[in-house]
């Protein structure tokens, strides 16, 4: 099983896929919680040179192919291998990133971008996507609260540094993509608290895990 | 005026891109000379990724994307700069490398790594392409001796560390290559002497010259 979790910044993906890795495992699953970019060792590199505020010459399209490569590094050698020994993986972030983000936010050709997808995951997508649906408003606000205290204030705020139609343009190409693959990717409201939104998302993964 | 140099390891192409920048300059042009992957900024950290032996784990879908990465950077931010103010670029290594060594080498998809291509240098192309075409085993004596000369034996080796057919095929595709775009690509003996293999150069490109 390979479940992603997708939304703007400070929407609270990486709380909700932490809260999911604790109870699979609580129920004897072993699962592999992994994010992109950065997932592997390769990915590490790139994800200092993708969040960092300092290449701010980075054009979109170096941005979009420094994505693909994380990202199919990061299928082969790290979530496909996890699956094929039967690990269930959770992803923060996945494909639907960089549509979302390149495709929406940056305005490039959405379909390009999707065939460029195909190349990098070569067979292996998500079985499920949990979609952080939040106004980027509250998102960014989060997201700088979050910094402030993690004192990640010039490292890694290269996208929290966008304006914010930009942000509406993301947060508007995840909906799009969710109205496409309705069965896929899974609409939550993010302003709801914590613990409604994983109670949403587990009874999710229990109704696909009855019905495998 | 963009004019590139393409060949397998040890055909000469940065002593005849050298050469030709000296006699450009020479007739009174102003000339970049620049080379993939490390053209850009990103790109020289790019490059260290991409040469090293270390990176023994990269698979060639994220080697092509880093590539890629490199190319559109160098492109939009050196090379078409540079073509804008007046200037002549010469390249060691492009678009055609990328066929040639993921393509051809790697049996990737040709038809795919021409549309990336085209994503990456966005209607940049070369006016005229040199390509020193060498016997692989005279290309990797060569490359082994240099490397010995400049002790490069672990850093920057991983594609003479491939073997013998990986650059028989990467040979062989760059004169499909050629096949197809006889206009552009200018097939070399890179056997013959460097002066002898010089002075084609220099009058293909004052042909080239005197025809626009």
């Amino acid at each position: 099983m390979f479940i992603t979790f997708e939304g703007i910044e400070g929407c609270g993906k990486s709380t909700q896929a932490r809260h999911l890795k604790d109870y699979l495992e609580g129920n004897g699953r072993e699962v592999l919680l992994t994010l992109e970019p950065g997932g592997s060792r390769l990915g590490k590199e790139l994800r200092k040179m993708l969040l960092s505020l300092e290449n701010n010459d980075l054009t979109r399209e170096a941005e979009l192919f420094l994505y693909l490569a994380d990202r199919t590094q990061h299928v082969q050698q790290v979530i496909r291998p996890a699956l094929h020994t039967g690990k269930t993986v959770i992803s923060d972030r996945f494909i639907d990133s960089t549509v979302a983000y390149q495709g929406f936010g940056r305005e490039m050709h959405v379909q390009t971008l999707q065939n460029m997808n195909r190349v990098a995951v070569d067979g292996t997508w998500p079985d499920l996507t949990f979609l952080l649906d939040l106004s980027p408003e509250t998102g960014l606000r989060r997201a700088l609260e979050r910094n402030m205290v993690q004192n990640i204030t010039s490292s890694e705020g290269r996208f929290e540094a966008e304006a914010l139609d930009f942000h509406i343009r993301v947060r508007l190409g995840y909906l799009e993509l969710a109205s496409q693959e309705p069965q896929r990717i899974v609409v939550l409201d993010a302003a709801e608290d914590q613990d409604t939104v994983f109670d949403r998302v587990r009874n999710r993964v229990n109704e696909y895990m009855e019905n495998l």
